[in-house]
C-alpha cells in the first residue's frame, strides 16, 4: 500500500475496468442462462460509458430513476424504464425524450396515471406503463392484487398509455444470501397469486420486472419474472460483499484518498470525507464508512465533509502525510452521485476518465 | 402546506433570500461588534452569489476547503484561506490561482510544509501559512504548543512561505449552546497558553483564526482570536436549531419535494431521498433525516436514493400524490454538495436561480 502512487488529485473515484468487465459479463450470462431479460439500473454508474457496455452485452433495456438519467441514457438504448413515479413536471419532461425512445414508466396511483396521460396526450406519445407492486419493501407499490387490477384497468382505459405489466423492487430482502430463500419463497407465492388474479381479470402481464443486486443471483427462482433490474452489480461495494452477494475481489469502485494529517496520535486523516464517500451505513454498526482496499482491517471510522479519519487500532501500519490509500465504500451508488468524473484503471494504470454524465437533475 | 405549489421540478433546494440576508447581516454585525474579522467558510453555499454578499458585508476573506472552492472564490475576494492541508497535487493546483489572490493555507505537518514550499518556489509565489492547532476536536492540528513552535519555525525558515499565525476548529464543541461555556473556557485557557509559548519563541501569531457555526455567538469570549470562520450560519439547518445556535425561523435552506406515492398505508413517499437530502444524522437518534418546514412533527423517517418516506404517525395530515413539501434538512452543507442549482425565494416567489459553482472537484 505504501508503494501506491497515482498522479491524480484526490479524492477521486477509481474503477478497475477489468473487474467492471467481469461483473458486466457475469450478470449478462446469468440473465441469458435463465431466460431473463436484463434491464440494468443505471443509478449506480450514471455513465454512458458503462451503459453502452450493458447494451452491447444484450440488455433488453435500461432502468432509470430520474428524467436526467433517461435523457442521458437515450443515447445508449432505445428501451428505457423510468422506475420512479413520474409525478409533477417530471411527466412532462419525459415526454420530451427523443421520439426513438420507447418509454416505459412504473407507477402506483390513479393520480400519476392521470398526470401521465395528460402529458402523453399533449405530446401524442404512447407510453408503456408497469403497475408497481409492493412485495414487502413497503416503499412504493400497491399492496393488493385487487389494487393492481384496478390500476391496470385504468391504464388500459387511458390511451395513449399502454398497459405492459407489473414491476416490483424486493428492497426488503437485504439479508445475507443464505438467509434469503424463505423471503424469496414468500415473494414467489405472493407474486404468482397476483399474476393469476391479473390474468383472471384479462390483464395478463407481458412484462414482470423485478429484482435487485442483493437478490440478483436468486431471481431465476421467482416464477413468472421476465426481466431483472440490478444496478449495484457493476461496481459492487462493501455492502454487497457483507451480504455475500459478491466476493470482495468483485468490487470495482474505490475512492483514492491522500493522507493529509498524522498530527493527532493514533489516527491519520485523509482527504476523502462525507462529500466523497457518503455517510452510508454498512450492514453492521460500528464498521465505519469504508475500508482500505488492501488493508480491510483499517476502516474510515469518522468523517467530516472533507476529512476521513482512519482507525489504526487493528494495524501496525503507520502511513505518512502524502501517502495514498484506496477506500472501498459502503455504498457505490452514492459515491457516483457525489463525483463528476471517474478514473478507469487497467491494473495500476489510469487508462481513461469517464463522466458521471447523468448525475444531477 | 397543501396549498404549496411551485412550478419547479423536484427535488430542488430552495433558499429563502430574506432569511439569508438576515443571517449574513447578523453574523457580519456580530463580528464587527466584537472587533473580529469574519472569514466565512464557503463550503456551505459554494456559490459566488452568496460569497459576493459576504464580501460586500465586510468579510476580511473567505475560507475554502478544496482547490475548486478557491478557484471559484478567487472572483469574489482576494484574501483566501484554504483550511485543509494542501497535500499532493493540491499544492501545485493552488499555485495556479490568479496572482491577485493573496493565498493563505492551514497545515499541521513538516511534510506538507515541504510540499508547499516546493510548489511555491516553482511558481515564485508567496504563501501565508497558518499552523493548525488541535484544541480538542482531534481531527487535524498539532496537539502541543511545542509542536506549533516547531512548525512555525520551519515555515519561517522556508521562504517564500510566510508565517502568519495559527488556526483551529473547535469541532468538538457541538453541545447545546448553554452547555458550551465550560468547553469554551477550557479552549480559551489552552489557546492563551499556546499563544504565549509562540510569543515567547518570537513567533507571535498575527492571525488567530478559529470558530465554527455551533460556537459562533460565543467566540468573542476567546481572547486572542482575530477572526472567525463560520460556514453553516448562512443557511442554518436542523442541527444548528437543535443545539440552539439559531432559531428555526433562521433556516434559509429547504428541499422542495413532491409526494409520489401514497400506496403503502400509513406513510407517503416523496421524491427527495439520500441523493437530495444526504444521510446526515441529527443530534438525537431516531429523528430522521429532515422535517417538514411547516409541519415539524412530520419527519423523513427513511430514505433510499430517490425516495424519502415521511412518518405520518404524529399528524392527521394526509397529503395526496402530487402535493409538494418543503423539507428542512439535518445538514445544509451536504444538500449544497448534492445539488447543482439553488432556487432563491422572496416570500413564495422564485426570483432567481444560482449555481453551486464550487461543488465538485
Amino acid at each position: 500500500m505504501s508503494g501506491l502512487r497515482f498522479e491524480l488529485e484526490t479524492p477521486v473515484p477509481l474503477v478497475d475496468l477489468d473487474i467492471l468487465d467481469r461483473n458486466l459479463a457475469r450478470m449478462a450470462e446469468y440473465a441469458a442462462e435463465h431466460g431473463l431479460g436484463l434491464r440494468p439500473h443505471v443509478k449506480t454508474h450514471k455513465a454512458p460509458r458503462v451503459a453502452r457496455e450493458q447494451a452491447r452485452l444484450g440488455a433488453v433495456g435500461l432502468s432509470c430513476a430520474t428524467p436526467r438519467e433517461a435523457e442521458v441514457m437515450a443515447s445508449c438504448h432505445h428501451d428505457l424504464l423510468v422506475a420512479h413515479p413520474p409525478v409533477g413536471l417530471k411527466a412532462e419532461r419525459l415526454m420530451r425524450l427523443p421520439r426513438e425512445v420507447d418509454l416505459m414508466v412504473a407507477l402506483d396511483s390513479a393520480e400519476s396515471i392521470e398526470m401521465l396521460v395528460a402529458a402523453a396526450r399533449r405530446h401524442d406519445r404512447s407510453v408503456r406503463v408497469l403497475v408497481e407492486l409492493d412485495v414487502g419493501a413497503h416503499r412504493v407499490g400497491v399492496p393488493t392484487a385487487e389494487q393492481a387490477v384496478a390500476l391496470a384497468r385504468l391504464v388500459k382505459a387511458r390511451p395513449p398509455l399502454v398497459y405492459a405489466g407489473v414491476t416490483f423492487y424486493p428492497g426488503h430482502i437485504r439479508q445475507r444470501v443464505e438467509e434469503q430463500p424463505r423471503h424469496i419463497d414468500r415473494l414467489r407465492r405472493d407474486l404468482t397469486a397476483t399474476l393469476d388474479t391479473l390474468r383472471g381479470a384479462g390483464l395478463a402481464a407481458d412484462i414482470v420486472s423485478g429484482g435487485s443486486t442483493p437478490t440478483a443471483w436468486q431471481t431465476h427462482q421467482i416464477e413468472g419474472l421476465t426481466e431483472i433490474r440490478p444496478g449495484t452489480y457493476v461496481y459492487n461495494d462493501r455492502y454487497t460483499v457483507a451480504i455475500g452477494s459478491c466476493a470482495r475481489e468483485e468490487c470495482a469502485l474505490t475512492v483514492l484518498g491522500t493522507v493529509v494529517s498524522t498530527a493527532v496520535p493514533g489516527q491519520v486523516v485523509i482527504d476523502a470525507g462525507s462529500k466523497a464517500l457518503g455517510r452510508e451505513p454498512r450492514v453492521e454498526e460500528g464498521q465505519g464508512f469504508g475500508e482500505l482496499l488492501d488493508r480491510p482491517e483499517v476502516t474510515v471510522k469518522a468523517m467530516n465533509e472533507e476529512h476521513g479519519i482512519l482507525d489504526l487500532s487493528r494495524t501496525a501500519w503507520r502511513p505518512a502525510v502524502g501517502d495514498q490509500v484506496r477506500i472501498l465504500p459502503n455504498h457505490a451508488c452514492i459515491v457516483t452521485h457525489l463525483n463528476d468524473v471517474v478514473c478507469g484503471l487497467r491494473g495500476a494504470e489510469v487508462v481513461e476518465r469517464y463522466e458521471v454524465t447523468a448525475r444531477g437533475r
